[in-house]
């Protein structure tokens, strides 16, 4: 099983830079946002390495990047992927490293002479970050048959709909239902940057990822009265400012309370996770990352307050958990303080657990190059979410760095991407042996 | 002492209706905004006001609006008034009760034929408000000689200076020395709203201030790290807005700690302030109006947070250890939170105090009207700030219902107003009869 030539880290390293060169000049870091040109010619370059790869490419309706290493006609690709397009000041290894880790897999099995009985598939992904449409996934919603007309309709600050956008960006949107994944999926694999530091802390290559966090993102609107700062006494005011400041520190509390296990993360706590034997309990954060005050004047008491934040957790009852206690922590605030209150879940999108069998063949695939894994959960969302909702799912991911991503100093070492990269190749044979999918076997989506 | 006729009510009311007939028909409120044609629309057909009251009315270098009532020649005026501009989208009492109950006080003191020792001067200042050249106090700094070139050089959002705009008011910007009051001042009084719910609360109808506060301005500037906010565990971030908020709050117990009195004023401690035997410890306030989060992303941990806040109190020593404390709580947040800190002190307002014999007369003179007033600091500041530089001053209250001011629905009652016209008539002849003030007698400045 371990036949397979270790990836090539100088092609890596090459690809790697190569990419990162098509970036938008005037912008931040390594910029290549969806629907710029930037990232319509990245995609061009990484079309052309499919090729060289081995890989028959053709662009889906939702242009999405599909490469296709053929296989013995077993039903049901594996399709492995990511994105290459970056958020405003990116960095050079989000998604990217999915992508070209995937291309570089295909080259060592085409050279270990490699039969596989299914379809081996490499997706980039359009779209993966959030664009101008406020949307993200555009690729995998898509191929996921997630991508409606409602969608399509959405309007970008330049007056283009993202169906404009997304013809000019190679799709065809008027085709979109065809985007829609229907060959089957034997499974899902995504090699990804942690984006976060947990294994770095545990000095541990490779995470098996145990399932991607739900997101419920709220808006708290608060208000009290805009009284002269100098003739209201302090216990006359009904400062907006202040029971926002009060619900931010809330929202901090309960995260740590309800949510966190990753702020545990030490000692005890890891040698059960190294141990592996548990599915661990999935960890979550919550995050207030805007706070508007108004009227904003130092001589006035300030009169209203919107707060924005989301918690996340792998755990959807955790989520309704945090929901319940918020709105009671925000009632008593307001109360308190004599300040109106109203609080909107302006979004829920539900946790996604992983497949048992998917994630079990890249743990096995991780101890074949003598490897430890360490499961830990995304806090992050990724295509593999959509895929998810087609077949069975599991996820890979490398250290970053300090935790650090989605900016220029985003990092991953090459030899952790060549570790990544080798655990994918060894995880695409062993789910290839495996049996046909169980009807049924889908991954789950929590409840 | 109370051979004075009592002031004409309906007299008052029509004086104010017609002043507020006065406004921007497009702006909120009651608006009247220095150096626009509302205000000098209103401060022509005040001038009319004080003619036909029997003032002799001029305009000096400054725009200030001058009527001199002369007396038998006692050296230095007694000089009493206010302001009639007001803010954006402000009410119909705030300044204006001062000009126009100074104008029925003089009707009243010339009514009963009363001979004044001294000249009666009432002045309409100049721009009390803040305006679009971030100053205030405009008229009663330039008669304090405290308007400078570098005032005049401000420049307006319309690229207008304050030269040019005070030109426009009716001013002589280059003869602004000639300003500068030089003709002796015996004392200043001034009659004004509270603008804060002391005296309702009270349920005492005048206030004779103790001093009106300094104010302590300060920015604070908080930097943490922008990481992503799904994969970065709650206890490894450097989250700006929560280290703002910590500080906002910080702000609210230090003036409720340090500065506040008033918010402890009830009961025993009311009952003391009335019985009037010792000057009460002055109270003050603090608070955080602006606040500013970036990247303000709701997927991003807050990086950065400005922070504007301000402090007041009647005594500067009160100032000084909140500005020590609040240094030692930011850097406490700081390094709890693993967060830049920087608290800068952007401006710094000293207390002014009244002077005792003149507080005493309008004591005095209350206590004629059957009226046990209470003496509390002023929140806000005034032009008689800038009197206070010239010589003795004072300053009488009426009551704000609901504390509420610079907004449409600031009130105060017909009869107290009657009530703190009466008062200010029956100071004008008590201070009168005092002998010609001691020489360095004029207001102190608290240090």
């Amino acid at each position: 099983m371990s036949s397979l030539p270790a990836p090539d880290l100088a092609r890596v390293a090459e690809d790697l830079e190569t990419l990162a060169s098509y970036r938008d000049p005037d912008a931040p870091g390594w910029t290549r946002r969806v629907f710029s040109r930037f990232d319509r010619a990245g995609r061009e370059w990484v079309a052309g390495r499919m090729e060289e790869a081995g890989l028959t490419v053709e662009t889906d309706a939702a242009a999405n990047l599909i490469g296709r290493l053929p296989g013995a006609g077993r039903p049901g690709a594996i399709v492995t992927g990511s994105h290459t397009d970056t958020v405003q000041g990116g960095g050079r290894y989000d998604g990217i490293v999915g992508v070209l880790g995937a291309i570089e897999a295909v080259r060592c099995l085409r050279q270990a002479g490699a039969e596989l009985g299914h379809d081996l598939v490499v997706v980039d992904f359009l779209g993966e970050e959030p664009n101008d449409f406020g949307l993200s996934c555009v690729g995998s919603r898509a191929m996921a048959g997630a991508l409606d007309e409602g969608h399509l309709a959405l309007v970008g600050p330049d007056g283009r709909t993202l169906a404009e956008a997304l013809e000019e960006a190679g799709g065809r949107p008027g085709a979109l239902a065809g985007a829609r994944w229907s060959t089957g999926l034997h499974c899902y694999l995504e090699l990804h940057i942690e984006q976060g530091p947990v294994l770095e802390q545990a000095r541990v290559p490779i995470g098996v990822v145990t399932g991607i966090v739900g997101i419920h993102r709220l808006l708290a609107h608060i208000t009290g009265q805009p009284d002269h700062a100098g003739t209201t006494p302090m216990g006359k005011r009904r400062d907006a400012l202040l029971g926002a400041a009060e619900t931010a520190l809330a929202i901090e509390r309960l995260a740590v309370e309800l949510l966190a296990v990753e702020a545990a993360l030490a000692g005890e706590r890891l040698a059960i996770l190294r141990l592996g034997h548990a599915r661990p309990a999935v960890g979550g954060v919550a995050t207030t990352g805007r706070l508007e005050v108004r009227p904003g004047a130092s001589n006035v008491v300030p009169a209203e307050a919107d707060l924005w934040a989301e918690a996340r957790s792998a755990e959807e009852k955790t989520l309704a958990e945090f929901e319940r206690k918020l709105g009671e922590e925000l009632g008593a605030i307001g109360a308190r303080r004599h300040l109106g209150t109203s609080l909107s879940w302006i979004s829920r999108e539900p946790p996604v657990l992983v497949t048992d069998w998917v994630a079990g063949a890249i743990g096995q695939a991780a101890r074949s190059q003598g490897i430890e894994p360490l499961s830990l959960p995304s806090g992050a969302g990724h295509d593999a979410s959509y895929m998810a909702r087609l077949g069975p799912m599991g996820m890979a991911f490398v250290p970053s760095r300090a935790g650090r991503s989605h900016c220029p100093e985003e990092w991953t070492d090459l030899e952790d991407i060549g570790r990544g990269v080798a655990v994918l190749a060894q995880a695409v044979i062993i789910c290839d042996h495996r049996e046909e999918a169980v009807p049924g076997e889908a991954a789950q989506r929590a409840t």
